[in-house]
């Protein structure tokens, strides 16, 4: 039960500290934290649960890094759908806590935090533009925590590059899918924006875990070390 | 009296660069280093502070997180007393010395950096969200804290993950109540500005202790290592 | 074969997230990431390159790194060669990915992330000052590689400390020359923007070579410890 | 030898990074990095050297710091002069660097980087604002030198600590003086710029050495570790 409630617990604040930084502090008026300070808390997320909850659950509170590290032979297949489950519930919990604070002042939410393509993309990126940024983003999030992950790499800093790692990959992406790499993200915000944030889930699922898992397969016979 | 003493410059630190980089540079004309320059602040006080210090007392720095070590068993409570002393002790001389800078230029310290809700929240958020907000953010940065100084944590490495969890904190929450988490920090401020922010102090006073108290008590339930 | 796709994906994150960031979010209309951004996603490239693929390759991502380790006595230079085709060729990859991105909403590249000097340069400063910026921050940057990854260094830390030597190296000189520092990543953007990239890019392979070298053989003969 | 140029090249890159940081980017127009980029510039400029050159030389790069340490029974007081006259000589050279590039777009050098008060204060900021915060960030820096290289502080983490030390140090003071702490950096741009900054050096020189002082003999006496 401890693992499942550490990745429950670590994907809830995933989404208050990215999303919610997103949505509080992005754009407040004169001294916003705009898209660096969204990329920051995103990476921080992960910073911070890696080094406390780690060492318990492994901290992917990402359903792509789940089945990223499954396909890589890192993580034992039959625990990855309690994992998810896990994920996606905190995530669905952050997102409801956002809810109650962002209408805190009266405002409505929005599009809230959620991710989009074409005229739902921040900067109205098209549909290919936003299939090649999620692949190429999750791919590349998965090379680098099997790489900080594996036995030869510098031991104890895995946690700082993972996290900013995820810091990175929004300060480029955001504007062109207001960056998901995370399915659970993504599903605890379109649940409550509804309408279109719903009908372009799919890319948001389906994207990440298809880079995730050609990463995977590509670390294990290409990179990973010899055992 | 090293600890005491250790507790005492420490907090007067984080009072120092947390509330003073708010008051003094977060809108400085065309170059302020705005809502995420203080996050990052706040942060760096903790950060510093642990590595400097943190052998001698554990650099709590803060009475919620004291009492939610205690909640959590990893600190004698017998020592909670005079820790809390010399916290709010040491936030209130960092407030003094700000008090004489500050006003070097012949401002007023206007609203200074208080917390608040409602009409003295920085982004007008009510009450409802305000408490839901810092006993959020105070439970998960006790679980943080805990987690990432258990023994089974990366060696060293905990410095870095709470200072940058409260960089993490302040970058959702300033918006919401210019961010406490912190009785001490948010005494400091109102003992200069009296009014107002002693009548909403009791927010900061009490529901950081809660939410400190709340996640000790389930991590060490939930989470914690066996002994 | 291993060596050469680490450093090949590893130039290719390089430009991705450097130049990326560069001209998707630096200008974001109102939440842009800025300078400091660009800054911090090059540094980053390298951070989580280094602790990924760096025990595979040395994570060197830049021909002028391998140039300066070879002139330091720390690298083979019969392995020089293919490091560097694979470091050109991945830069070359992470561009074509950019070129699909950045005009997936109808934008043409324009400059992309090109380096540049006299007019080209984006505070429009000359020839000399160019020269003077990439000559010292190059051999500043092995200057800084060299002592990190030596012997009596703090184990694990040269990561951090050469990926935020990159992020330092553009919060100074970004508005001199655009900051190479690199051939690859100018090589890469002057392949895509043709005419004055091309006719300039002599400087940003020539120079950053000559400091490394020069850094290279200074440490070597000066600050190196004794075998 | 090799420790005083270790303290030349150091002391160089200091004012090269965050000196240089703050006139060629800091206020560049729409996508500057502002005060909080430059206040990182200068904890990188530590940070960077601390894990390049600090097995060498310690990497003070700073007078005051050197003081400091001999005040703290820490650091030869033999060795102190030679350490201060490479500092502040390296300081210069980089300061000779900043002049040719930020001259080469036909600018003026203008204030440079010169630290002042009263009407040269950035943020107008008065003479007693000015002593008390150069005292007391001074003091500061030194209680976190100390603190993170004692022997029971992390191993490896004390540059992180102390670099981003002084970022924290800017982060909060730049507007009053533009941030001194460190007579070798306030010199180097006096020089250059002459007349007012020549006239109010006394302070950044002075203060600075006696905030050092203060604090490595009250570390001494009162938080050192027993030998």
């Amino acid at each position: 039960m401890k693992i499942y409630l550490a990745e429950f617990i670590g994907t809830c604040w995933l989404v208050i500290g990215g999303c919610g930084s997103a949505v509080l502090a992005a754009a407040f008026p004169g001294v916003g934290i705009g898209l660096l300070g969204v990329s920051l808390a995103f990476g921080l997320t992960v910073l911070t649960i890696a080094y406390a909850l780690g060492p318990i659950s492994g901290a992917h509170l990402n359903p792509a890094v789940t089945i990223g590290l499954v396909a890589a032979g890192k993580f034992e297949a039959r625990l990855a759908p309690m994992y998810i489950l896990a994920q996606v519930l905190g995530a669905i919990l952050g997102a409801a806590f956002l809810y109650v604070v962002v209408t805190g002042n009266g405002s409505q939410i929005g599009d809230f935090a959620a991710n989009g393509y074409r005229e739902h993309s921040p900067g109205k990126y098209g549909l290919k533009a936003a299939l090649a940024t999620e692949f190429v983003m999750t791919a590349m999030f998965l090379f680098i925590i099997l790489g900080a992950t594996a036995k030869r790499a510098a031991n104890g800093f895995a946690g700082i590059a993972i996290g900013l790692a995820l810091s990175l990959i929004h300060l480029i992406s955001i504007p062109v899918t207001n960056t998901s790499v995370n399915p659970a993200r993504s599903i605890s915000q379109a649940v409550f924006v509804g309408g279109w944030a719903i009908e372009q889930l799919w890319l948001f699922i389906l994207i990440p875990i298809i880079g995730a898992a050609v990463a995977g397969l590509s670390y294990k016979y290409l990179l990973d070390e010899p055992t």
